[in-house]
């Protein structure tokens, strides 16, 4: 049997970011942790960056993730929106990097359709459905339930690729 | 007199940041440095995030700037361009607010006006402009001028801002 993998996803936001840890033993899936970092709403730009960073570097620092994965960000019609998770999302990514972890991205679809098995389900489908592959699983917000999502969808993904390489 | 203040400009881009110092003693601003990060091209999104982090960081540990300046990056109506610059924004916001620099904002409209009198300069009298303002500056790309353009900028709207406080 492989060595137990340890797997960080995160759901980033300016405002919000979710993050759930799981562990991969053989085929076997199951929750370890998960949280929101939630940054100061008041604060300017770059202090909400900042606690973002601090917060996620501490749960890499503590959970010692093997690899991370991250949401694509939906690219909607608003600018603005976009370019504040934009933000978010460059300091989630970089903090794994910055442990030296890849860092995998998938598309909220492809999320969706790993865990509901439809591309288009509603958050209490999926927070339904992370109960039922992580049963021991919980989570404080759906930004949690997002990150854990995005930790199962790489866990299936991940399977696949070793699969394909063997 | 009041001590001299170093400002650090950053005009961040996935590709290339440019970076630019300027010192500041009383009303008379001078050139110190510039340059121009450049991310592995073929590099994944976090490896390129991450080389923008370390570029920057080493530039704030050598040069020891007092404040900083950002460019408020442009929302066009291009979600997935948006986005990167928002991924490059978000690393180079941090990085200063990490050493404890407070971030300031500009739009590139007011960053034009401050530097050639105009919202809408081309980058060639930007360019000229920043050479009149810094005679010694030096600069390899236009991001570098755009963010020596930014730094100047700051001198300008701070040097207001304390005069008004006074």
């Amino acid at each position: 049997m492989n060595a137990p993998i340890r797997i960080l996803g995160v759901d980033p936001g300016l405002r919000r970011t979710g993050w759930g840890l799981v562990v991969m033993r053989g085929n076997s899936l199951s929750f370890v942790a998960s949280g929101t970092i939630k940054a100061p709403l008041d604060g300017e730009l770059a202090q909400r960056l900042l606690a973002i960073h601090v917060g996620l570097a501490e749960i890499v620092r503590v959970h010692q993730p093997d690899e991370a994965a991250v949401e694509q960000t939906f690219v909607n019609r608003d600018g603005a929106a976009t370019l504040k998770l934009g933000q978010a999302r460059g300091v989630a990514m970089l903090v794994p990097a910055q442990a030296g972890l890849e860092v995998a991205e998938y598309a909220p679809n492809a999320v969706k359709k790993t865990i509901v098995g439809a591309g288009h389900a509603e958050k209490a489908q999926i927070r339904a459905m992370v109960k039922v592959l992580l049963p021991r699983a919980t989570f404080d917000t759906d930004d949690a339930a997002d990150a854990l999502a995005i930790a199962i969808c790489h866990a299936h993904h991940r399977t696949a690729r070793v699969l394909a390489k063997a």
